[in-house]
């Protein structure tokens, strides 16, 4: 039974919950292949995450394991392959609580570095598990500074082979994901050195572990790097080599290889290795970060319309919490978040499908431009997402501190996307670097990418509206995003031109603008979402039983960033103290008429009960009946209490003196 | 041997650290006092902290227990006691993780609430532990809301005993710690009963488990409430009762009795009691929120100029991170953050002192200044330090998301202190509710307390800096976040007011001026922070030495926070454009001035290394070689591998169909 306070919320839904759900997957179709996705993998007992909050970093791994292993059979037994439509759902299904993903990577590094015939050798047993692979590339003292790394791969002519080291501690290799217990192989960057000349990192197949016992190779040292803040179930580890030969084969030679002789020859090109980063960081903000935002703001919306406390009006019953104003301010900007980044990341993977289809016709052209936006929605999204789930977390007090509610494990799980695949700042300013070339060229009437002409835009203005209504036209605050962010970007580059004409070296110039280039690139893609969002919503006018609440969200979205930084907007004048009012009255409005839909919005996310796994957040908001069954399963009531015999029953016996 | 990119660092301090560290602890003699505990304290291995990281649940939950009990036996060998000048470092040293706490807090609130008879035949056997004590007040379905708990106690006239119940399931108590495994009493609070009227909420000494053997007393039923994001040391707990009788004397009676014939008794003042509530939130700021905040900071600077990544400079050796600015802007502003809620810290002690002092003279006035003084700066410091150790955590990229930096755990801890003890929003509602009534009191001429004076003081004007330099002046700044404070107080009582006129109820008026309220109260304890920081600088005169760096330190922690909220200073036009524009430019330059102290800074914070138990942060900043000596330690690498024989193998050997 549905608590009544959760179904009355429901009874009032202003659209169709399926409609938009199957807007959001992108077809009917798509929705009825994820559902059986989810219904297969969540009625499998193997894959249950039931016990999931109560284990230790040894059964999350062993479980883990046993996921991958069961998953092999399971996509048999259903039909599901990795080309399949099914497949994009399958790890959503399993909320990610699986090994093995860095084997993956393992092959996908050696289908895209290695030669034909390294392909035909090494992919095969990938595919059939006859080897385990990892992905060895972060060492203890490099992980940004690819070029820094310090591991070593010297060629030895008399014996065709390179020998390994990892020369100090710094170099030795740590992080890499199924490294540390499972890996039989794995690929090793390392710098190549041939007749005593460097020519760089290059990566290289390494065997780590006997196929016979898993007993470790000759020269190598391996393990797990031990507890972190989530990914307890990922057997992340260290790797030190000394002295490992391997045959020259096995270097990864699609575009370089050492010739018998120890010539070093390099072909093709090497820019498709970033079409491979990319590709990467665009599908992990969907996976890694959009949804588990949805989930957060699940399971914190849910909650806040079963929790009542305290009154609203004196006399009343206690009110829910997503009655008061404060509560709707920290969650409903959160939810039209997840939206907002939702359709940004279709934006991103049709930037991507356009580039790759150049790519295939050998036109390398858009790679800047993918590049910039990969790195910087990366960077943006992962912040924003993780700030997002934080808040969902505190929003419901104590019992979202509880691992019960599910929201704990949401945002140290999150939290790591910030900082692996890229750390943000680092890519911020990647994105700052092309914006800034960018508005050169377009300064000086160079062609520049679609995505960036509006840099060459730049006026001083104002902001047209006169009153808090014009602020919900979505041309008012494009425009002023658009506003901010050339002005940002432009006065960035004029400082920067001003120390470098001040005699101020190039680098030291660059290094003392970085705090706003990065400023610079977030206004950009914070400009690119709202815009995006707003396109989106136009585009729906058919399906117009979602498009007023889509466009609820768009506008809250897009207040919310202008309330909230509103210096950037204050700044030159563009919109004024006066307009500032408008724009927070606008804002507080529609966090009273976004409440109303606020979970049907969320139920359109679609996630069962077992994929939220959190008392707080199922769909019949029986909060307080979960935690008390869930907090019984803990291991600390199953068991004698071990303080007691040995510290307690002294302690009250008053015999402790006498032990 | 200390890593020479550290050592290097100390070597160019501009001041003394030793003359730093004395001033922060008050004198010398509290510094010989405080190292004389830690040494004591760390010198015992029953209290050492060494398998933190690789501890479950329950062997935490065991070691808090041991910690707590040899405390005992520790404290009568030092001749270290409750009164005495060590205590306070006492808990410091320990880094909190020890049981009993809330055995202290059943103490305290029986010398407050109890009488003199039920004083003197509880507090001796507490004392001497013949039992062990918590505190029941939080329920599953209320925290803030006291009113609302839903446990009840009915006297019963005939066998002069209170029968008490928890009637739904919402009024389990839920979060009291030690009660979860070690409690044999607790103090119930419950909705009073007599002759079938409700009397409100009181205090019942409740035995929970047998003194015998530990079992559960009849009608009990209690446990542990599960996991949690971080406590794992304390066993918060859950407490069911079904008509358990208690005497008549259980209930807590200084303030109001009931009487043999059921007759209700109401004396004296209850007021004091907030005055209790104070005091927690002022000493929980320095040990829970401003100390792990210290350790944050020192964890990461340190690690940040022995990190090295990257060119700054083409050809040069790679630079250490902390000559970014990206980097120094992540963490500098942090640690003058923490400068800054030290000295408020004082502030606040000598704001209770005084109070204090009054209510001993039976004057109460000051109470509702220290209530929302005490409320505000809880809400406001424990937000900004928990986003301050986020941040810190985030710049140590993945090592910063190993637990072996230490850096997971200060975060996950300090992020509770945003919910314990009144919930954030909620607090800073209540100091709102007092700004506006000193505003209101202040605008027609009446009294107001001395701290909140200024509020009469509000004129439009403009700030008067001229160049980069003028925003290095004391008055200049601290006159901008006054005027930002009285403009939102006053904006937001007018909207208010407005609302109320226009015919909206008063308390539908209040809720939707709440998101404003919360800033407005927000913008009040950041005044004062600056302020008191502005002037504990100026009284340092006579410390020539460490004068200038904490003008610094104080400068960057006020113009961080323009730079960060400039909207709400530029909205009426006090700060221009051009002037934050000078704002920017004196902040990025302070940057690059005090990355130059930052080492001896956090140094002189005095942590040893046991005391931060991070890889990252020792003094030595050897980060690598302790990073891998303490992986090696953990439990994943101590045991077969216990996925290898059951999944690893018949993978691996193909021998999984034939299993």
């Amino acid at each position: 039974s549905v608590n009544p306070d959760l179904a009355s919320e429901r009874q009032t839904a202003s659209f169709s919950v399926e409609t938009l759900t199957t807007w959001l997957d992108g077809s009917t179709e798509n929705t009825r292949i994820r559902r059986a996705v989810v219904k297969a993998i969540e009625g499998d007992p193997v894959f249950s995450r039931e016990n999931q909050y109560f284990q230790s970093q040894n059964e999350r791994y062993e479980a883990a394991v046993r996921k991958a292993v069961h998953l092999q059979k399971k996509m048999h037994e259903m039909g599901w392959t990795e080309n399949g439509p099914e497949f994009k759902y399958i790890y959503r299904a399993l909320s990610g609580d699986v090994a093995f993903l860095l084997h993956r990577i393992f092959m996908r590094s050696i289908s895209v570095l290695g030669s034909d015939k390294q392909i035909n050798k090494w992919i095969p047993l990938a595919s059939q598990y006859q080897l385990i692979g990892s992905y060895a590339q972060t060492e203890l003292g490099h992980g940004t500074y690819l070029q820094g790394l310090e591991t070593t791969a010297v060629f030895d002519v008399a014996t065709q082979e390179f020998i390994l080291n990892t020369p100090k501690i710094s170099a030795m290799k740590w992080w890499p994901g199924d490294m540390g217990r499972s890996a039989t192989h794995t690929v090793v960057f390392a710098q190549l050195y041939v007749h005593g000349k460097c020519y760089g990192v290059h990566p290289f197949i390494v065997q780590i572990r006997s196929l016979q016992d898993h007993s470790l190779c000759p020269g190598i040292t391996a393990g797990d790097i031990g507890p972190k803040m989530n990914f307890e179930h990922i057997d992340n580890g260290y790797l030190m080599l000394q002295n490992v030969r391997i045959p020259r084969e096995n270097m990864l030679n699609k575009f370089c290889e050492v010739q018998p002789d120890g010539t070093y020859v390099r072909r093709g090109s090497q820019q498709i290795n970033y079409f491979t980063m990319t590709t990467v960081r665009i599908s992990l903000i969907s996976d890694e970060v959009i949804i588990p935002l949805m989930k957060a703001c699940t399971i914190a919306i849910r909650y806040s319309v079963v929790r009542r406390q305290s009154k609203l009006k004196p006399g009343e019953q206690e009110a829910k919490i997503l009655y008061y104003q404060t509560q709707q301010e920290k969650l409903l900007p959160q939810l039209a978040a997840a939206y907002a980044f939702h359709f940004i990341k279709d934006y991103l993977q049709e930037l991507l499908d356009k580039g790759y289809r150049e790519i295939q016709r050998k036109n390398f052209d858009t790679l800047p431009e993918l590049h910039a936006f990969s790195s910087g929605f990366k960077a943006v999204v992962t912040q924003y997402c993780t700030s997002a789930v934080e808040i969902c977390l505190r929003a419901c007090g104590g019992h979202g501190y509880s691992l019960l509610s599910g929201l704990p494990s949401l945002y140290t799980k999150i939290l790591a996307s910030c900082i692996y695949e890229g750390e943000n700042t680092i890519l911020l300013l990647q994105t700052a670097r092309f914006l800034m070339k960018c508005f050169m060229a377009a300064s000086t009437g160079q062609p520049v990418p679609p995505s960036v002409t509006y840099l060459a835009a730049g006026k001083p203005g104002k902001c047209p509206a006169k009153n808090k209504l014009d602020f919900l036209s979505p041309d008012i605050y494009t425009e002023a995003y658009q506003h901010v962010a050339i002005r940002l970007v432009s006065n960035t580059a004029a400082k920067l031109q001003d120390l470098i004409q001040s005699g101020v070296r190039k680098h030291d110039a660059w290094n003392q603008c970085t705090v706003q280039l990065v400023q610079a690139a977030k206004a950009h893609c914070h400009y690119i979402t709202v815009k995006n969002f707003a396109e989106t919503v136009e585009k729906l006018e058919t399906k117009a039983g979602i498009q007023k609440i889509m466009k609820h969200l768009c506008d809250l979205f897009a207040l919310h960033g202008i309330f909230s930084n509103a210096g950037v907007f204050l700044h030159d004048g563009y919109i004024s103290g006066a307009q500032m009012d408008m724009v927070t009255a606008s804002y507080l409005d529609l966090l009273a008429v976004i409440r109303k839909d606020a979970v049907p919005l969320v139920d359109a996310f679609d996630f069962t009960d077992k994929s939220l796994n959190s008392a707080l957040g199922s769909y019949d908001g029986q909060v307080y009946q979960r935690l008390y069954e869930w907090a019984r399963k803990s291991p600390t009531n199953k068991q004698i209490n071990p303080a007691y015999e040995r510290y307690l029953k002294p302690l009250l016996h008053n015999t402790l003196s006498k032990m």
